[in-house]
């Protein structure tokens, strides 16, 4: 039986790691750039950390570990006779594969809060993992691409999470990127003006639906979900929201004069938006999106999300946002942070869709020396010792053809890695070399051959 | 209560993140100059994957996986009341985290064989789990660091591994490090000469021993094992063996002449040596050494282990060997490997004994932007846009400090992220810029500070 491995995980071919690698260090460079550190937390933490953090169905979905030896010994009997496999979870695993990486940087800023300047700028990239039901696009084993800053209030801190998906974006060549942006003070003030908080959820579902079913059918789904016509005559203006930032921030100023805290999401998102234009974005567009409600319950500022350049069919590709009592779950009370996410898989798959990935170079030698003569050997791996100090990656084919066939075999082996030179023999300093590209068969020196190359 | 992490595992700051990825780089770019190239596997396998493939004690510090979900509903009643946990496992967890990276390269290699070109260099560097106790320097989560080839029998592989660690050693700065090389075949000459192959570990144990309680008493302790007295004349020139690698070769060649493969052994590792030698080592030293044995029962071939500078106090930095048949246990038969690893966590307590990470940039902004004056911010930003563009790291404090105190913070900020320019106004395109290292103070265009800081 052929083996394999467990579903939702995959393996990574050497094309591919490069490809990933490309992204990952995209986003690390710009990353740092922009001043963000990198931390690493370990992949498994204390389940006490992780349970009770992302609701019920996240610690259903977090992957759980088993204690290790004798792990039933001081189980008791009649918890294992019920069969309860929840009540039982909790005696024999202490510890759980990470979920994602914002609850352990939380747990990380707390233990090291001594450590550590604030304001904290941080980044992350390191897997998680979650017991989802697997599908096209969404793994068990998957990369989160992390940036945060802890301990800063201020809104600067969000205009330059702006430029930063900008940047990014424009250095991996995914151009036009539409930066949406929201403010959860914003939709507090909605609630506020529709009189009913407890039906913001339905009513950002339902506006959402604007461009699919019009005007009439997103009304009629607000007033079946019981939001007063009333209420809904006061946000009018949301149904005809188009124009440019400016003109949506003029008429959410004038929709929420009803709300104190409302106006205070239309006073940030103007500064965010006025000192976004005034930087100017490579190839981002900044994009005003009262619909946008991302985690709810969780932020409680700025909300972002990115949509990949229009015509790629893709989810968003990127999210975040400001949750004013990051680590206030640990103890440490009134620590504001706020921080985006990259979707590496996703960008992953819109980069390919677009043909972005040509320029990525690829992990193979570009010189194989074939092995077709003993005697020659030493001289040709002599003469990949000065290669690879001039950092051109090259190898000699191990093994030494003892026949014809055993000569194709090193042959296709360059063919197949797709080798742009093959030296054949070595003689007394002089090469025979093969571009694979052209067909062209050329004798020179070693030094010729690594100026050829460079 | 403060919050924790399980025991074993480790948060890395920063700064160590940073002197991580350079130990990383340096491998990785070694690995692929040499034509090695990347794969990535799961963090988890199926059980069936990784189980009784490490023996029993392996089997035992497996990480197990609960499944998902009411995981005890089809558990017989009756196992469950005999609460026999390993018995148990085998019903409640269908998969464990990687244990190593071979037994999942050896798998990856058997269900990816048709997209394989052979022989395959492929290098991996990933973290891997152990239900160890943890003490010092031992740890539950590890990276480790590897390459092999599988497909070739030839010896040039393993004189290339000698290359390698030479190089990456030399690279890391970590100079006079030992490569001890042996093969198989030699020990199993010896257990020939000595007429019992069983012994064979009890016989390397007590030569290992040589330097510390000399030759009689290491005969002492072989006669205890019962190697005749015989067996140990036979193989007396190992009591005295000292000398270049060739005088070792020679006694041993004259030693082996009872044992066809003791003198095949004899020939492989004078063909390793002799080619080394005519390529030269730029910082390490080759040596045979007839005691290792690391793997005993695993390795077939050649046996690597590296020692680190003279001096240091620690165990080996590095080891491989060769294993003829890698992927049987996965059903493809007859396909030889042989691979070297770098114990990272080891490499990384030498260079921090030898002060050899001066030379790693720390993930720190360059030039830092006061932020004293909220009138002054968009010009510092826009300044920063520009520094960054030119790949300079930089940041503004994001919030403005609207006391002296505040004042105060931020220049503590400075001081604490150890950075080396302070930007404190900036009016008309004029910066005022201090050298936190000498203290100077001086005015500048923003052209003059990229220039000052490249």
């Amino acid at each position: 039986m052929k083996p394999g491995i467990p579903k939702g995980t995959r393996d990574f071919s050497s094309t591919e790691v490069a490809k990933r690698n490309y992204i990952f260090n995209t986003i690390k460079h710009s990353f740092e750039n922009f001043g963000f550190q990198p931390i690493e937390t370990p992949s498994f933490e204390n389940s006490s950390t992780l349970m009770g953090k992302y609701g019920e169905e996240g610690d259903r979905l977090i992957f759980k570990i088993l204690n290790s030896g004798d792990y039933l010994k001081k189980v008791d009997e009649n918890l294992l006779a019920d069969k309860d496999s929840q009540k039982v979870t909790s005696k024999i695993s202490e510890k759980a594969l990470r979920y994602d990486l914002t609850v352990p940087f939380a747990r990380y800023v707390v233990q090291h809060q001594n450590e550590i300047t604030f304001p904290f700028k941080r980044y992350q990239i390191q897997p998680v993992w979650r017991a989802d039901r697997p599908q096209k696009g969404r793994f068990r084993e998957f990369y989160q691409c992390d940036a945060d800053v802890v301990g800063s209030t201020s809104l600067w801190q969000e205009v330059e999470f702006v430029q930063l998906y900008d940047t990014v974006f424009s250095k991996l060549g995914l151009k036009g990127t539409t930066i949406k942006i929201n403010n959860r003070k914003i939709l507090s003030g909605i609630a506020e003006v529709i009189g009913a908080s407890d039906k913001l959820i339905d009513f950002t579902v339902a506006l959402d639906k604007l461009d699919k079913i019009g005007k009439d059918g997103v009304v009629k789904e607000m007033l079946e979900k019981g939001i007063s016509a009333e209420a809904i005559e006061k946000v009018d203006p949301l149904f005809n929201f188009s124009g440019s930032n400016q003109d949506k921030l003029a008429s959410l100023e004038a929709m929420l004069q009803g709300s104190e805290e409302g106006l205070q999401g239309v006073a940030d998102l103007r500064t965010v938006v006025n000192n976004v234009e005034s930087l100017g974005l490579d190839s981002a567009s900044l994009e005003l999106d009262v619909t946008l409600a991302r985690g709810l319950n969780y932020y409680t500022g700025a909300i972002y999300e990115v949509a990949a350049p229009e015509g790629v069919k893709m989810g968003s590709i990127g999210g975040g946002g400001r949750y004013d009592d990051l680590t206030g779950i640990f103890g440490l009370k009134d620590v504001s942070g706020v921080g985006i996410s990259f979707g590496l898989d996703r960008i992953y798959l819109v980069m390919e869709e677009l043909g972005l990935f040509e320029a990525v170079e690829l992990p193979k030698p570009k010189v194989l020396f074939l092995n077709f003569e003993e005697s020659e050997s030493l001289d040709k791996v002599k003469a990949i010792k000065t290669l690879r100090q001039n950092n051109i990656k090259s190898e000699m084919y191990p093994d030494v053809a003892s026949s014809n066939n055993q000569q194709k075999k090193q042959w296709k082996y360059a063919t197949n890695r797709e080798i742009e030179f093959v030296v054949t023999t070595v003689e007394n300093g002089t090469l025979v070399v093969k571009n694979m590209s052209t067909g062209e068969q050329t004798t020179c020196s070693l030094d010729e051959l690594i100026n050829k190359v460079q």
